[in-house]
């Protein structure tokens, strides 16, 4: 399969090694040039699960890349997507599949502007994976991805994907439910209150009102999935995420990726297409959805503040 | 006039050194033993607003005290009034007053129970006073100071006390409406914000959503007041507590005490008396109060957290 890696951070350098290395002809675009430059002079480096690889591989800006692939998996910051989709549009063919696993909400109406239905298939994952440096990438599990075709018409493109991954140890199953699993947004819930109170998923968990906080998040989760015609069960998610900051979570010691951003490099965040889609999403539904607002305001607040020291 | 100061710290210090300065009895009380053997030996030190003083005083533990007096003025945090009402019920007699002057919401109820509502005054000051140490205290400046008897029958002894603070430099009026003035509560849309944000006044009105969280906030005091017969007009209040992040407000570089508390000490902050305390009527009255609440949640959260490290 031809597969061109449309962002080549932590997660993008992890799938397109790994398919690379199941002989998928992999192309890599990035637009940060130290990046760049590091892969095509070293390699791309990446500590895999069993070993470590250094792979020669195709690597460019968007704008330099005239090849049309098979499919095409974005993995930009959320921000980063409609700038990337812009980038790209002279990619995608009228075959061309887009796998979109970013985190977050909202991101089908972005990918919806570029290209047709039939041919965007949304995903989630667990694999965790994280960028040492240009050109340094890590992974410590390859989870589970979750993948399903929007439009009817999309399914055999999905299954098509879904084996090309599996194949290249990266275990990806077609869901029946996959905006139910985006909208069980255990991120909404996680990185903003990790974010603003500075603190680890283990640390949040111990709070004395961190159920009543996550409970909030959830039914606002629920109300705004529900306008889009995702039933969830507040209940149900509730326990679900309850279960992350617990003990019996492995990963409990984790700082979300938006307290990485936020607190440790000062960036902007995901929040706009967290706690904040639904923020707006209520609001031009005249709902109210005043935690979630509230958490917002205080990100961007905080991003402010942070980047002007 | 023969007065107690309950509580010796910052706010204590300088209304009971300039009521002593003014030829008035004045007997201190303190719980911290440092800050009551400090002043017993070297005197009580106060950088008063044109000249320094060292003044030898009466201090000692509220338990060791057994001299009645005309008026009790009651100086501790918030989270302390009720416990240091304890310690004095034996100096109270039914002709003693009791002046509030602290910041917050709920201190009326807690006074109730032991005084009779004739001899309790309440109030609100603008003076601004820090603790520099044990026994060292500095007050740039004698705001004026409000205060009304919550019963009729206080009104002589309203008048009586204002009078003896004014005659100790001390401007204090009797006000016709304390409970309006108290409600009008600029601490209860400054002081947690900048403890959740860290941030000065001046940098919080130069944030993106600051307008509308104050107004939020606003919006829930109101709704708190009005159940407890104070009406107040949400936009003048916000207008009115916009001011004080304004760059006209002489004291914008200001740091609330709360930041200071949670922040620079790590200590138990007085949400509980401010947004909590609107949160808690709202919840008992079945209303929402959802952004005074997430705000109590979060400063309890940060207490916790910075307590622990």
């Amino acid at each position: 399969m031809k597969v061109i890696i449309a962002g080549t951070g932590a997660m993008g350098a992890t799938y397109g090694t790994n398919l690379a290395l199941a002989n998928n002809e992999v192309h890599f675009l990035d637009n940060w040039d130290t990046n760049i430059n590091t892969i095509k002079e070293n390699g791309l480096y990446l500590k895999n699960v069993d070993e470590d690889v250094t792979l020669k591989v195709n690597i460019s800006k968007p704008e330099e890349c005239n090849e049309a692939a098979d499919l095409i998996i974005v993995f930009t910051k959320s921000m980063q997507l409609e700038h990337m989709m812009t980038q790209i549009q002279h990619l995608i063919t009228k075959d061309t599949a887009i796998l979109c696993l970013l985190n977050g909400l909202g991101h089908i109406d972005t990918l919806q502007k570029y290209v047709s239905k039939d041919n965007i298939l949304m995903g989630v994952t667990v694999l965790t994976a994280s960028m040492e440096g240009p050109g340094r990438f890590s992974t410590t599990a390859h989870g589970k991805t979750e993948i399903q075709n929007i439009a009817p018409n999309g399914l055999e493109k999905a299954n098509q994907v879904a084996k090309a991954l599996t194949n290249a140890t990266l275990p990806c199953v077609v869901s029946q439910d996959i905006l139910h699993s985006i909208w069980r947004c255990v991120n909404g819930t996680m990185n903003a209150n990790c974010a603003i109170l500075d603190c680890n998923m283990k640390q949040l968990g111990k709070l004395p009102h961190t159920n009543e906080i996550l409970h909030h998040i959830v039914e606002e989760f629920a109300m705004v999935a529900q306008l889009e015609g995702v039933m969830l069960d507040v209940e149900d998610i509730y326990n679900y995420v309850m279960f992350f900051v617990s003990e019996e979570f492995s990963g409990v010691n984790h700082y979300p990726s938006m307290h990485q951003d936020l607190i440790k490099h000062h960036r902007n965040t995901e929040i706009d297409y967290l706690n904040g889609y639904v923020a707006k999403k209520a609001a031009e539904a005249n709902l109210n959805a005043p935690y979630c607002t509230l958490i917002t305001y205080y990100v961007h607040a905080k991003e402010q503040l942070l980047q002007n020291n």
